[in-house]
């Protein structure tokens, strides 16, 4: 890393993140959800998520417009099926929700071998590698997706955005094998739209096949650019219309008017998906020269990652090397930049500002 | 369609397909389970996975070579999981034990919410979309993986081909919003080798960023390409090694053993992976302006291909649009190439040939 990083004790950040979360009128668990995620999300690297981009988020979609209810309580709704339950979260902070959720899966998979909860009227996750990374460390294999906050990418073949950039995010327990779980998690469009402003400031072209104009067309233009494309053609397309039709079938409402809030009588949530599976679920024991299943699993990796490949870079090895180097240094890693913005929220909510010398530094 | 094609009759069909299998050693159960999805796959228009593929298949990894044991028995191990188990395949025909393993699943579904069938020594199901279209058009939300039979990929940032071509399957059940279900259905390589030949054969480039050469570096010239690369860089990686890291956990050995026969003491086979999830296991029962869950999916389509979309085509609507013109037909289209192959299959099993000209023609 060539920039300098300010050394952040996880207390001290954590202490204006509840503090932040307080002043806008979130419980007190809900806070420490909050930070607990955001913790996570700046150990790992996640820049993208931390705690700055959270209170962002929670600003322009929840608290602040009516898309989180702070202190909202998750109702269990009555189901015949002991395996999969629906959660009607009332627009609860959506890193609570997902803590839990994710907890009921492992437990439902602990019993039944798998485990679904899906989830109406919730608010923005965050990261959703976030929730499989920490099932996945316990030791189970799972899975999440949601609907985006935003209709912003434009189905395959056609002109007008109306899917969102739709995350999915799968972990595998891998942490004997490797030391860390794999985790596969990302959105499915090319890019998302904070990159395409981002290239606009900077005067970079996109790459292409990751936006239209507002003909629909492709453009590389980030000024031009409208809206976003799926990754990968009809096949990230279709990835994309997975949320959407797995959204439609827990509670959601029309996509294009997701997180447009109206006085109009419809929906304007998103939905969650998430899954747990208990890998003895999978377990055939019949594995080559008498390995165990992890023993098998181990093998595989070598065998995917031999010479040649040794160089290739395992999904979540670099939240994994991220996490590494946080915990060497006792503290989150944040830039400069990122201490202004902590002191812009300390600001907001009368939590003493952080003086940025009082941190070591990397 | 500018060629022509002959319409042949599903019975006349049948009564081939069922001698060819029959010939090589098959259970008439099997048989006509071959049979039964060589008829879905040719009246879908699938015709990488039509009888003729599916017997060149069987020949060159099964029961021509090993793979595939006619007459094996399939055994479900135990399991303290009531809505997750685990089959041994035995390596019976991947047609017959997929089509048992979704039935299985939707039964779990009705009881649990999801059910999961994992298949440990298993043999090629040759078209994950036909299983999930299937229990889809009979109401369930449908899953499958499968490790491919070759490694042919080399993992985003590799050298070597480690990685089957992977594919992922899921149906929807949307009959009453579309009249058909929606199939997500691919392989995680751009291409598959197939196409890289005929790409070879006919003297054209390959799509950019579709294959290496024998020093892993990407080509074009189909003469130099070695070995397959993802779709969607790090994204169809990261779904490639989905179904090589769930395989792994069932029983599946070495990638680059796969279906490399050898008297070497390991295990050659692939994997299965199968889910069904019942529909009302998501069901919240909040659907905006007081929808059923299937108006909402109705709703929710409309506005995903509202005007300016309306040309985008749904994943599964080519294949029902084929099925619509088969049953128009009253028969299965081929095209005259196709019935000589079909001719070489009845001269193989001793069945009589086909007269091309006793078929009416389109």
């Amino acid at each position: 890393m060539s920039e300098t990083y300010h050394i952040v004790p996880e207390e001290t950040h954590n202490a204006l993140v509840v503090a932040a979360y307080r002043h806008r009128g979130y419980t007190e668990d809900e806070a420490n959800d909050a930070a607990r995620f955001c913790v996570e999300a700046a150990r790992h690297g996640i820049r993208t998520h931390n705690a700055i981009k959270a209170l962002h988020l929670d600003h322009l979609f929840g608290s602040g417009s009516g898309g989180c209810v702070p202190g909202a309580e998750i109702e269990v709704l009555s189901s015949r099926f002991p395996a999969a339950t629906v959660w009607n979260a009332n627009r609860k902070l959506g890193q609570s929700v997902a803590y839990r959720a994710m907890e009921a899966c492992m437990e439902m998979a602990d019993k039944y071998g798998v485990g679904v909860v899906s989830v109406d009227n919730a608010f923005h996750y965050l990261w959703g590698g976030g929730y499989v990374m920490e099932a996945a460390k316990k030791g189970y294999i799972a899975y999440t997706n949601c609907t985006a906050a935003l209709a912003e990418v434009v189905p395959f073949g056609g002109k007008l955005p109306t899917l969102g950039t739709n995350p999915h995010s799968w972990g595998f327990p891998t942490m004997d094998a490797l030391g860390y779980p794999v985790v596969i998690d990302w959105a499915t469009s090319v890019v998302a739209m904070g990159r395409v402003q981002q290239f606009k400031r900077e005067g970079k072209a996109l790459p292409p096949a990751a936006a239209v104009d507002a003909d629909g067309n492709p453009t590389t233009d980030p000024a031009k650019a409208v809206a976003l494309l799926p990754f990968g053609a009809h096949k990230g397309y279709g990835l994309s219309l997975i949320n959407e039709l797995t959204a439609a079938f827990i509670g959601g409402s029309l996509p294009t008017l997701r997180s447009r809030w109206a006085d109009d009588g419809d929906k304007h949530t998103p939905n969650f998906f998430f899954q747990a599976i208990h890998p003895e679920a999978l377990d055939g024991g019949d594995f080559a020269r008498g390995r165990t299943q992890e023993e098998n699993l181990k093998a595989v990796l070598a065998d995917l990652f031999q010479d040649g490949n040794a160089n290739c870079i395992l999904p979540g090895q670099i939240e994994a090397e991220a996490a590494a180097l946080s915990d060497r240094h006792h503290g989150l890693l944040f830039s400069r930049a990122e201490i202004e913005a902590f002191n812009e929220i300390a600001a907001e909510c009368g939590h003493p500002a952080w003086d940025p010398s009082a941190f070591a530094t990397t």
